[in-house]
């Protein structure tokens, strides 16, 4: 199978998993009361949206890797991985004011649609918080020995933890001119911590050798700087047809990602000046957007960027290769990593 | 020991243990970068205000009274009740744009006022996801047996969901006029989920019989629902002096106390256009509140929804009588549902 087919092939099996949670789960709260019951729909349908499910795929992949199988409590531990996932994404959508996830509203859009601003407001945080729960619940009933359930469960505390720690940090970034060692720190704890968690996850679930696992943990940890780095460049670089929404959201709000940080130390003093301002408009027009764009590209910041992208990737990569993993599943991760790095191409 | 007195000694030993439990975590917090060790020296000055800690006391007698004794791993179990309580008031502060909290700015009022509102809103979401799962490491770090800790954990998540729920359907009923069985829906799992979450975590740990615990679980719903009940009376009726903050709040945001439902039910023709009238207002003046208050007193609905209040002490008052815990404890309990019931009669 080629990458993309093993991510639709086990993306199906997830899926089918995630539905069999979601029918207990709406099942409890429309007896509750149906307004309950409606949100958590909602909730379903956002979980299931399309999408490449790198996190839960990952930690099913490591699982196999050292398995040797896939099985029924993994997929229960990938429908923990998924509403893991999605539960940072409710807050992080409803504090950016995004209005757009992978082809539909965000989940505090869709509720104040329906009625009003307020409603969709705190209906997304108390929905965040309660899909955390449910997240930690969905690992408890993955039918696992209870000592690789206490491991795991530790990690999906501390990563939680971290990526809070790491959104406050990223927020705090946008008062202030952080330099790229600051940066490093805000990411060590963002999608440096995701992967981290779900492929360490996958690990300790499979029985990894503990050797294997703190290398797993090592290039976890790389994919994640890699695939943050990524993930900001599409941000301000990609075209409506490539983003399926408006580039250009961080910096609107003043966000600092690693290519921004970049220019701020590469660039010349008069596009230094410019990009200031412009990062620091209040509201920045398609024409502006497209001039910042070229100050990070001219000055050569963009290039800086993907690079550092790109070694992060290439030691996941040699790290992956030194673990006992089966082949299939260290072509699973080649490949992701290859997505990552050629991708970057993409943005220009 | 009268209860104040109660109160006022095991609350000085379980702010030791918050001191020590984040004497380790701002230390972890502060490595990772100064901001984040702000933050949490402001969720420790937040957990540690001045307050009556009725959730975790209820946890320490409980446990008391069946083991007959404090010890280490009980005080830690009650760090993370604070922990417990606090991240559940970060969000509903939040939720509510409340400003004020027992005697201070509430959480993200404290970021707003350094920085903007933006920030301070932002944090308060990631700060409330972060205590959640700080509650957790707290409660898996208190000592006790692995059995113990997993029925524990079990309920904490349970709970965290429940609450969450109810916060969501709080807020639904700002958008419609809910009658007094559908609040009692939307209660069950308020402050009667919490009561029921704090005493139940104390008799597990203290080895409660299985037969005692069903009993304690009722009497803490009760409890609940005579607390939720006199804590809304409070936000209508309380003088500024006995609230600390200025009533009206909950009315303001257009939401449907118990005393306020019996309202709608009860008034006369007039007097209930007149308080629709008055509760849908944009704002509501001092002048306001004071009708609201009289239609209130007026219609026999404050009166109903103290009589209700009552009636749940009373039952909770039976059930616990009929328990195993000690005398101490009993005795501990009975006067806390005396304080509730007694401090009724001071808002009128």
């Amino acid at each position: 199978m080629s990458w993309e087919e093993t991510l639709d092939y086990y993306g199906v099996l997830i899926d089918e998993e995630v539905k069999k949670f979601f029918a207990e789960a709406k099942k409890a709260a429309k007896a509750y009361h149906p307004f309950i019951g409606e949100v958590y729909s909602n909730v379903e349908e956002f979980v299931l949206r399309k999408g490449k499910k790198l996190a839960s795929c990952s930690t099913l992949l490591t699982y196999e890797g050292y398995a040797g199988k896939i099985d029924n409590r993994i997929l229960k531990a990938c429908v923990s991985i998924e509403l893991y996932r999605h539960c940072i994404l409710v807050h992080d959508d409803l504090v950016d004011k995004d209005t757009q996830r992978r082809g539909g509203k965000t989940f505090h859009r869709l509720v104040a649609e329906n009625y009003d601003d307020r409603l969709g407001y705190g209906t997304g945080v108390f929905v965040g918080d309660l899909m955390y729960a449910l997240t930690l619940q969905a690992i408890l009933n993955s039918g696992f020995s209870q000592e690789k359930l206490n491991r795991v469960m530790l990690l999906l505390l501390e990563g939680y933890r971290n990526v809070n720690e790491s959104q406050i940090l990223d927020l705090l970034f946008e008062y202030k001119e952080p330099d790229v060692d600051e940066w490093c720190v805000m990411a060590s704890k963002r999608a440096a911590s995701l992967f981290e968690t779900t492929i360490f996850v996958g690990g300790i679930l499979g029985n990894a050798p503990e050797g294997d696992l703190q290398i797993l943990r090592e290039a976890a940890r790389h994919v994640g700087y890699s695939f943050d780095i990524q993930d900001d460049i599409i941000d301000t670089f990609a075209s409506l047809e490539q983003y399926g929404r408006p580039s250009g959201g961080d910096v609107a709000l003043g966000k600092k990602p690693l290519h921004i940080i970049y220019s701020f130390k590469l660039a010349g003093r008069d596009a230094l000046n410019k990009l200031k301002n412009l990062t620091s408009k209040e509201h920045i027009s398609p024409h502006d957007l497209e001039s910042i764009r070229a100050i990070v590209r001219e000055s050569g910041a963009l290039e800086a960027a993907k690079k550092k992208a790109k070694e992060h990737a290439e030691k996941a990569k040699t790290l992956i290769a030194r673990t006992s993993l089966s082949d299939e599943t260290k072509k699973f991760f080649a490949s992701m990593i290859t997505y990552i790095k050629e991708s970057l191409d993409w943005y220009r």
